[in-house]
């Protein structure tokens, strides 16, 4: 592999908290064993294909300010694989599991849909090879249904048919590619999946076709033999005014309504929940409530601003309360942590996004750590064991199974001359012994 | 009956927009037919007991500014009696069709269950006579299971079964009461069902506990034969951190997981439709695509704060919106428009209530009117029409309908080497026709 | 001049409200006088250049949708041009008095700052040569210092002084270009003047910096005999995470810490006041009571949103409000409404951008026409002059002018034994009487 | 003193981190030195006395869930002496050094004001007993003018000058009892001093009354020779719809046009920074720009939430970086850090305030450790110092003290051909060495 802007870092090793070196990982020792399998395999990192390679800075304000050898003008197919060769340089340096991407990120759009999938596949097959020779391998793929100006008016919610067909080719071709590469899942996040104004939409109409396309999908995944998990990824209020995929409740209920819910999964994000009104932590919750969690993409937004920031997390509480309820919900499984993260536009350099993915992937690690710990402690599963004892009750139980009907449980209860007690949230108390807990050093 | 603070304010009555009566409607003509029938029997207006009646002014920073003679000491009994006179007169003065209540709003607590629920029955009685004399009928009744402490760990997700049994019981007698008066409805506001914090929360056994309950009201209402309808109203971040009925799509979820998407509608209110983050006319046309509109609690918030302002509506262009929305959806059928409104904390006088209700009651209908108008005229459908048309051929249909599989729909598409082309979305140009049917005269 | 994508379009004209031609002015009447001049002269309507020209339609998540004659590949300064030729074509269209641009939107930038220069020069030139054969004026000119990647860090905050130094030179061109062009303000508005996080940044080195900037600006206005308007433009959150300029309230401040209070106004934006909390008339408010109400930016904002949408206006209410505002606060002067809002993305055509502006036009004028005439009947006067009626008293007086001490007023309280008596604020009544004066036909 | 609800709590003392006792500081070592003197100067922590003796658990949907022995039925003043009893017992668990009160917190209010302000003294005298036997002393004291109904238009801004009379009365006696008791400061916060509708609302008249209040009151500090500091609070939206004092610019704004921005500071309080949009460490930061940093009030908002929720605090990064603000600013003074926090509504026992004292006052602890840590050790100085480093040259130092004027920097500009170069901001390498510092082991 020829020189990139990554060849002068080594590789980031785990040093211990103790360590000095700013490129050294303090938390992230990945071979570490924790509820019975090295951290690894709990986490599962992946690096962005689109943030990191793919991004130049701009915002609705101002141009590019990154600028790398593959932005330059040249052969679109010589520039993505000078960028495949720098990406998976910076997973050597990261010694990072996994990526993702999304088929506008590795490779050139043409303005016909034939020549786009020939580029499509060309850089297919380079990724191929490169994983031959890399440890890296691909947690999921997508497709980016919402940049080009076909998907301004939706992908498969478009009033328009041949977008849909549009999209369900382009599908079919990422879903192969994903299968070719080994990927562990699939991803659909519907950027352009709502509407802008309900004047002249077809809310119906348009749900009905989204449930369409995510049918075909999943038949297709059978048909294919592709053993990986169809995500969904919510998200609210950008970029449509109303995004259709709102949040994992909303989700879920669009599962149900297609009968898919044992089929489809969730990819949460920490700021989109944060844009729903969600904490991370509650929208990782929901999915364990409903048997939906898939997996993570990693980042954090600012609270005080209205739109998806992604930045690198750095909130130690919020990551250690979501880890907690990733482990609560059974793992991610084949899901993982990808980075869908960006550096800020002033942060142009290569150095910059080592350093931005060093620092994120220790925070994960180091709260994924304290979550185990917590879980093998106890003493949270007993603060809540006992708050709901009650529950356990057969009287209880034959409420809560529906053994007893609302009448009959109104005669018990005014014949009992029932009189229920207060008992302290103790909020507090619990907020101090997290504090405690997590803003400690790990051992 | 005796003197009530309403007696002085005659009858309003329908005087035409070219009234310059403050307190005459200008576009509720209650016998006005449009689409086949009376404005009254479309808007099923109704005057919220709570608000009008039980509301005191205070806020979180002060205390009381209304006082009533019901407020002040005496007997309960003899109190909610006082009450219930006055708010006979006011639905007199307002003409309407209907009213709503919670009992903690008409009848006095005590300690005790027992004592709390023979005063629910002896007001209940006492409304019974009242309303025998009255044209107003109950749109719908409601238990508050959220203002007593015993409420503040949630009502049926309380980690306390005894406080489960409490709300059965009260449920029941609630829709004993709203059966006994003629209720056209039932409803369920989860003003506790949520959470604080995760930490002290087992969500998963908070919303199964939610399930179970609705499930016993929903097989009571049959073994009754109360032929009205059962209704959830969604609400979020108010007044728990978390509240589990966030809005329209996440509570279909939650009637799908339960089985109960047949048996139970929403009621929808403008202002926890702002709070989700979504319009008024959003949750209604979301609520339409899934079935399940119910009714609605009319007011406004403020979208520069953040909490439940439950303001008299006054943005036309809105309510226009929403109650388009509604006819698209077939209308309230035995829903109506209840005012879950109050008066400003400074608007402590009998006629500041009574200007609230006339403004309100003439925006809606006016916007009724209007809605009606553009549905009549067909444009709108027209527009939508147009825009979907793609979606009529029969191709299009087969890709719809599942005809065709993914594989065959890229097939097609490559082989045709579709080109979409861009066509805009007119929202400008659609938006001013809207302010110009809505900002005029209306005949 | 040659074809433009306009051409076609024939000037839009005043034809009442009666008129069902979508593209004639219902309500604005340019030589209709009220208030002592020609509704032209109050609200001097403006075209701005960026987001009619320049903008693409691309979005943080997609690409352009819009394309014209000169976005395509060509000779900059030929197709810089080309836009303008179009941009006289669409102010003879839309018959409006006024344009408004930054350097960036009409000439094209080269890497170097003479180049840059030389081309704007070149583009002024030409300007003028247009404006001679137009009745479009110069409403404001400003300098874009934002989108180019040395602005990244701040204008002329920026830890960098050449990037101050830059920044100051190219703000002496564009109020020379200005002047020449007859320019009647000039806009600062501080888009990246503002920080991404404080770990960064030295807020006190940064606040004293943009206050010598803009008292360089100001003595220059002086030494070259500029008459027009120095205005700064409030906006908060966006594109930085926090932005120096936030409110008109700040900006006060920001003025009188530098003693420029009586030299710089605020030009006022609707979707920029949402984002900081407040409404549109609340920051024509604030700059009425300070005296520093320079000019407006005419849009408005999703307030389920967070971010500056730019959309055309279409609340009759709050633009109503507004504008009675305008009036109390004596006025525009010299400045005026340019539209700062942008077609959706979808609305890629000419003809939306010919119907965005009339619609927001007529709004416009329809609330000034409304808001003039509560001014001449009075009754909101009526309303506040009794509210605060008390306040005339010679007791009053004395208290307010601080002829009385605190300890004297209190001596006199507690002699009087004063006792203040609730009066109804009346709030619902007052929203009543204003709905029936606007959503009214206006004669 | 006579048993209380806090007799059995001993006092809660310094075991230092490895301890595992909850009831213990493991941070907050009062003695310990830091940048020259104790931690118990730097921080004077102080209890609010109205959340934690007066404030009950009630909210907008339901009642109280606090009871207390002074709470219950019986004589005002014994009552009152009471709760002053807790309260002192209390302080002497937390073995706090200050306490901050309302007039309305200490003492029952009458109907009349001679029969208040009577009340006030009484309890002002038995506070002086209880003082004279504690180490605990007055950080502020303040009036409540913001709960009786006779504010509900508001305090010194109110339509009627008989209400602005008794304000000034009410705060001559409150500073009198302040300054009796050695208080510290003297603190407004105006919570009616706003509109809820511009409609009603002569904006620069209540402006002008507010302005001429504050000036009565450092008149009047000044005639009795009260050497505490004034402070106004800030906050926006909250209760009013729009607040005159949003935030520090706007209070500053306030200050300088009224001429007392050296008499005067802000007292900023975690929450309200929030809800006006802002970070705490960027309202200290505001406020130490402008010179006018005067004390805190610690708690937290939950940034999904749109109102105060006054929850202690535990977000150690946001607490470290504010506290690394009031370092850079001068420190605390005379000011001090009060809490004005509120345990949640299910947490009623005595047990409860305890703890959530201490894990409040033992995260400031720990932050301002941290942050006194980085500043000695200088790293985040270095950076600033590095970046802003241009700004040191002759030339730099011309531009900024004003020798050059716009055309000359020009010129100079122009003819030394500058082309600013980009500079990373490393933000992200910033953060994860904050992280590195801020969530370890402190020793």
């Amino acid at each position: 592999m020829s020189e990139t802007i990554f060849s002068n870092f080594p590789k980031v090793k785990f040093e211990g908290a103790a360590s000095t070196n700013p490129l050294a990982y303090q938390y992230y020792d990945a071979d570490r064993v924790v509820l019975g399998k090295p951290l690894r395999e709990h986490l599962r990192f992946a690096v962005a294909y689109w943030h990191s390679f793919a991004m130049t800075g701009s915002d609705p304000f101002g141009g590019p300010t990154i600028h790398r050898p593959w932005t330059a003008a040249g052969d679109p197919i010589a520039l993505a694989k000078l960028k495949a060769d720098a990406a998976f340089d910076f997973f050597r340096v990261l010694d990072v599991p996994f990526y993702c991407f999304h088929d506008a990120d590795i490779a050139p759009a043409e303005e016909t849909l034939a020549g786009t999938l020939k580029n499509l596949h060309t850089i297919v097959d380079y990724l191929g090879e490169k994983m031959s020779s890399s440890k890296t391998k691909l947690l999921w793929g997508t497709a980016n249904l919402f940049s080009h100006p076909r998907f301004m008016a939706g992908a498969s919610t478009n009033p328009d048919p041949e977008v849909f067909a549009w999209c369900a080719t382009t599908v079919k071709h990422c879903m192969d590619a994903t299968m070719k590469l080994g990927g562990a899942n699939y991803v659909l996040w519907g950027g352009r999946e709502g509407y802008e104004t309900l004047l002249n939409t077809d809310m119906k109409q348009e749900l009905e076709q989204m449930g369409r396309f995510l049918s075909l999908v999943v038949d297709y995944k059978h048909k294919i033999g592709f053993k990986g998990q169809i995500l969904v990824e919510p998200k609210p209020k950008e970029p449509t005014s109303h995004q259709y995929d709102f949040d994992t409740a909303t989700v879920y209920g669009f599962l149900k309504r297609f009968g898919l819910e044992n089929e489809v999964r969730v990819n949460l994000e920490a700021n989109h929940a944060t844009l729903a009104g969600h904490t991370f932590e509650h929208e990782i919750a929901t999915a364990g409530a409903f048997g939906i969690l898939g997996s993570l993409d990693i980042n954090r937004g600012d609270a005080l601003l209205g739109w998806d920031t992604d930045q690198f997390p750095n909130d130690l509480w919020s990551m250690t309360m979501s880890m907690y309820q990733v482990i609560k919900a059974g793992g991610l499984g084949v899901g993982g942590c990808n980075f869908d993260a960006k550096v800020r536009r002033q942060s142009f350099t290569a150095e910059d996004l080592v350093y931005a993915h060093v620092g994120g992937m220790d925070l994960c690690a180091r709260s994924f750590l304290t979550a185990a710990k917590l879980i093998e402690e106890g003493e949270y599963d007993a603060i809540l064991t006992e708050r709901y004892a009650g529950w356990k009750s057969p009287e209880a139980q034959a409420m809560f199974n529906g053994k007893l009907s609302l009448e009959e449980i109104a005669a018990k209860a005014e014949k009992d001359a029932i009189q229920p007690q207060p008992r302290s949230g103790r909020q507090e108390k619990i907020e101090n012994l997290l504090a405690r807990k997590i803003y400690r050093d790990l051992q």
